[in-house]
């Protein structure tokens, strides 16, 4: 039988339509595994020996006299920080220039890797230059809002094989972005607390949509998940904003980050995602209603005019399935 | 230089990013022509002589003693009409059973055909039975909105080549549509008038991103379009549902829906689109603060993390150059 199911933040419904179902093993990429990539490619913009098509790094860490991480503000940005943040009129229209920065992190200088085949040292680099960025970024005089965020294979909306992520900083915070803030500040109003760390309790007392559980973070599919193998990892303390990372918790993240991609890309084989972090709007800073996590998105499945239209996503595959074969698949 | 837009309804922003450019011509698909398809699939549950493949018509259009168009319960539905609208919690989870109804439209006997191809009267038949339809499921009770839509090609989320379009009615109004109509209200209520009346008239002073006007329907690509080649077809008569839409109306957006379709597969080369009719939700019926129209989004490229993170879509194709390139591709 489908079910509606809400999302308890943002309001929106999704439809679990198990009647179209596809078992979460319908999902395993057809792909074939091909020539594994070269470690090195000389076209490569973000290969060693070929820092000069980049702009200068903005941040790099080293390792044996070379580097093992850059961070270069984007060539093709689609934001640029000399504009102004005026707003325009132009009829009845409003625009503004398109002001912001946007950077990318090469994430290691070997071509073929992924977060799942890195070292742990090159996840808990990335992730720390996340934070890094981060903090840096938040000092910006009209910066509002910094996602950073990954984009893994071609279907996810990127032609660049070379292991990198991105982060784009706004000045404008978006209604995407302010609606879920004011439902959970409305629900935090209500109820007293965060409606993140409830709904985290209850997980951990239904059990079936976790993935796996650390002792700083839990990985679990939504319940409301919009697509298959919707993924969230959540810090267990209260935060909102992604500011206040401890190293701890960062060194935990690069972990759990890596098994849960680990878990996807053998279990499915290696599909397109994107991932993203979502913090709080700078001068939001930390608030007892928002709770910083990172989202994975598989691109296994397509959104249609339904989708398009009213913002319901049907997904074929219930998340306690997904989170089930999550945790069968076998990573060491 | 990029620049923000904002889209004056759901107050959403995009990012024209010419740095990025590409030319409207770059989005000329690649696909071979190959074979054209066959007039008739004897697999193909919507041709003729396969009508037991799916469920019994609940609507047909004859001509010379066969069927010309079929409307069916979709066999595959996402939603299903015996089931009830009770909420119900799951611990903190809220979610419902999925009452609602599905229906494809099969739109021609032809397999080969599509919107741009087939006979004008064809063409008419099909919104003909988007009102015929959207009349008779306003009348279901507990169903609170009708979505029209059209899913063309593999891009856009079908495997079905026969041409259909489809309608989902679902007994819940979704955040993401009355957050516009929120914004849409809020603005009546503020000027005193429909925000898409003033946004035409505004679009028709300034030229640029009309595509074509007709005696009743004005085609354009809108101000802070998210994706390349995005076009809205609106009714110049302020009606806000389409259950009003006139006889007179429907012969018009017959015509003007086809040469849009046209201009899209001539110029582009028959790129993959998903179409939406939006209306407003059955029992608001009409209203002054919305304005129904259609909305075509071509699959030309793919949101990545900062669209999913944000809501904030990076075009790199200004609506301007769009429209220029879609009034210049000669139909006839």
């Amino acid at each position: 039988m489908p079910e509606f199911r809400q999302n308890m933040v943002s309001k929106e419904w999704v439809i679990i339509a198990p009647e179209r179902a596809k078992r979460p093993d319908q999902f395993i990429q057809k792909k074939e595994k091909g020539n594994p990539l070269s470690s090195h490619r000389k076209d490569c913009p973000f290969c060693p020996g070929n820092e000069s098509m980049t702009p200068p790094p903005v941040f790099t860490i080293e390792r044996n006299g070379s580097w093992s991480l850059r961070v270069v503000p984007n060539k093709f940005a689609a934001l640029q920080s000399h504009l102004t943040t005026e707003r325009k009129h132009e009829g009845r229209f409003l625009k503004a220039d398109g002001f912001g920065m946007a950077e990318v992190i090469v994430e290691s200088p070997f071509h073929s890797r992924t977060i799942a085949t890195m070292d742990l040292e090159e996840v808990r680099n990335t992730v720390l230059t996340y934070r890094e960025r981060y903090l840096a970024l938040s000092e910006v005089d009209r910066l509002d809002l910094i996602t950073i965020f990954r984009n893994y294979g071609e279907k996810a909306g990127t032609s660049l094989e070379h292991p990198h992520s991105q982060i784009i900083a706004t000045p404008i915070v978006p209604p995407h972005v302010r609606n879920s803030l004011y439902q959970s500040q409305l629900a935090c109003d209500t109820f007293g607390d965060c409606i993140y760390c409830g709904m985290m309790e209850e997980e951990l007392h239904q059990k079936v949509r976790v993935v796996k559980e650390t002792e700083r973070f839990l990985v679990l599919c939504p319940f409301a998940s919009r697509s298959p193998f919707e993924i969230r990892i959540y810090p267990k303390t209260h935060h909102s904003s992604f500011a206040t990372v401890s190293d701890r918790e960062l060194d935990d993240l690069a972990s759990v980050l890596q098994d849960t991609l680990k878990r996807l890309s053998i279990g499915l084989n290696d599909p397109d995602y994107n991932y993203i972090i979502r913090s709080t709007p700078i001068k939001d800073g930390e608030v007892k209603y928002h709770h910083w996590y990172l989202v994975i998105v598989p691109k296994l499945t397509t959104p249609a005019g339904f989708e398009i239209g009213t913002g319901i996503y049907i997904n074929t595959t219930p998340p306690e399935q997904c989170a089930e074969f999550l945790r069968g698949v076998q990573t060491g």
